[in-house]
């Protein structure tokens, strides 16, 4: 199959040669290539300035990346074989990693598949695609995950604001298989019936389980508050961990019904409690009340999605922590946590670190927290890397 | 007791305020409190340029950093009390993390204790001064420690470069009980036999142990590398987690006489071997010989010990991390890290990225590596955070 090329003005194809797979669309040479003559979504061959091939990739013309690089150089074309070793290559360090078929099983550029991603509950694929490149390639990558994964149900979750940015329609649609009743997220050995089709995107975030890992030990028989709780993840971990008393806050009533569920189907019923509020309000009500915890956890939805939020995501990440540490009994934990990429760690720390002076205490880091390696960063890649956070222990000034 | 007072300029007391405990001579108000008129390593009051008090610490007039701040306001003074204190917040955040007592138990500034280093092998408890302010408060801390911490033997191995900086004379000393023949550091249920008296800082690096628990399922079975291995606390917790072959590498024959014995006092004999080389020349011989590891570890000594040293020593990380990668089989795992406060993480992966897109290939970060949890790091102290490392794997481009 002969590709289009898509040439890239002179010095462009410096990010892409050091390991980035990303062409913005003011990067390319439309002398050459005029952008409104591509089909949106079809393949290309992406060549620099000399006119050397770097390799092949998927178009859209109308949006600000608009080609993404899949495969280096032209021994590979990009088809059903393509994407299925890109598909054992992921499961491959998946199984190195996991003993259990719980994980994120594609992560986008991670893995060489820019603009899919795929969760694995048990039996249970769930895939979200972004792109219109891979749209179009949904057939080959069905195909592929037929092949290779051999899944009894495949489930797009094909949802989200991405979407959006690339002109593509929402939808879920069952692909392989049939949905069951529940479908099941495990994690440190609790198990968590997850809401597909409803759910905030695949259902589950395993991108927390490493760092959820690190709460073994530290919460043994202490008293735990769960903010921006979700399914209760973070404070199920906790009841697992030991925890003598849990309490899970989320504004969203569903997600609160999931917690004690889930607490229920765990047998933490009797420990874990859950309040459908606003984390902000809770945390103040809290403080009137002179209520105390060994360990508070903050970790709220992206207060910066887009880089002109960022002043101010940076106040509310300071407010939300200070007010934590209110909360905070003496040499209690504090786990915050941002899933912005627009919000650097450094920053996150430093508002934390402000909170705590602001209160007259001291605030030390032991351990920074990330992503799990499920969902590995490619270092040219920074987009990858999105998800910060410390484990912190709070002490009098 | 009265302490005189060091001034500092205006505006000089902002770094302080937000949590570091650090005055450069530069900084000092020399008209209202000159340096010359203090005793060296005496206990001063730190005050701001407008009279309030800051806290209380310790000076060196003729070091760079003159005085380093040990309690903020003044109702308490710096004496055995406090530091009794001190010792106790440090002990019961370890007791928290670790069933065993094998740890850092005192990490300078990060305990609130600048200055002291003080590391527990069981009923062993080996302690270092680096400081002529904590060297003169060194009778208040020894009956600080046997009061609190009650340990069999506490020796002083008060060596190294940072204490040249402050004129302090080197020296081993055994201040509690006697040095037993044999002192042991445990890890991840492996013993080693170190030597506190002759090895390299208080014997072991407490702070790797967090990254090598990070080897746990992902070398079972496999071939291991490991470089600069020191007593070969890298590659036995590698044998430990199921490698079936290690090869050590130190330029030490003494290091590598440890690493011996320790395979021997674990089990491990057969499965480790150590080397006594240059471990760039060690990579050379192993390339031309075909040789090809599972994993390999990189975990050198500082190759850049002071900022000027910068430009040579990134040039020394690109150099030897690109070379592992030559030796490293297919879809291969490296372990690359450095322990120089000089080298950030971003410029180490940097490195490493080169140094994979010039032999075509590509590195995937699967797991940020930082130094352990009970070497926690103080926000406003960037220098309490030096160590730092990546766990990649390596696939072709």
């Amino acid at each position: 199959m002969e590709y289009p090329a898509l040439f890239l003005k002179r010095g462009e194809d410096a990010r892409l040669k050091q390991g980035h797979v990303w062409v913005f669309s003011n990067e390319v040479d439309t002398a050459r290539s005029p952008l409104n003559e591509f089909e949106p979504g079809e393949r290309v061959a992406i060549v620099d300035a000399s006119g050397r091939l770097i390799g092949l990739g998927y178009i859209n013309p109308h949006a600000l990346i608009c080609a993404r690089l899949l495969v280096r150089g032209a021994e590979h074309g990009i088809d059903r074989s393509l994407i299925s070793h890109r598909l054992n290559v992921a499961a491959s360090l998946r199984a190195m990693q996991y003993d259990e078929p719980y994980h994120r099983l594609v992560f986008g550029e991670s893995d060489g598949l820019p603009g899919l991603v795929i969760d694995r509950f048990g039996p249970v694929l769930v895939g979200q695609i972004g792109t219109l490149g891979m749209e179009q390639l949904k057939p080959e990558i069905e195909a592929a995950i037929q092949k290779t994964l051999k899944p009894e149900v495949l489930v797009w979750k094909n949802q989200g604001s991405v979407r959006q940015l690339e002109n593509l329609p929402e939808y879920v649609e069952v692909a392989i298989g049939s949905l069951p009743t529940t479908v099941i997220a495990r994690e440190h050995g609790v198990d968590y019936a997850i809401d597909v089709e409803h759910g905030q995107k695949t259902g589950f975030f395993y991108d927390q389980r490493d760092n959820r890992g690190s709460l073994a030990r530290l919460v043994d028989g202490k008293r735990v508050l769960d903010l921006f709780s979700y399914v209760g993840a973070w404070g199920l971990a906790a009841a697992r961990f030991g925890a003598s008393e849990v309490l899970a806050v989320d504004v969203s009533d569903a997600a609160v019904e999931r917690v004690r569920a889930n607490a229920d189907r765990n047998g933490f019923a009797d420990r874990v409690r859950a309040e459908s509020a606003d984390a902000f309000e809770f945390l103040k009500h809290l403080r009137q009340q002179r209520e105390r915890f060994d360990v508070v956890i903050v970790d709220p939805p992206a207060f910066s999605k887009r880089k002109k939020d960022f002043a101010e995501a940076r106040l509310a990440y300071r407010r939300i922590n200070e007010m934590a540490m209110q909360v905070l009994a003496r040499d209690g934990l504090l786990v915050s946590c941002s899933c912005s990429y627009h919000m650097p760690y450094s920053e996150l720390i430093s508002q934390i670190n402000q909170g705590a002076r602001h209160l007259d205490r001291q605030a030390l880091v032991l351990k920074r927290l990330q992503q799990s390696a499920d969902h590995p960063v490619v270092p040219a890649i920074p987009e990858t890397e999105y998800l910060k956070g410390a484990l912190l222990r709070v002490l009098p000034s």
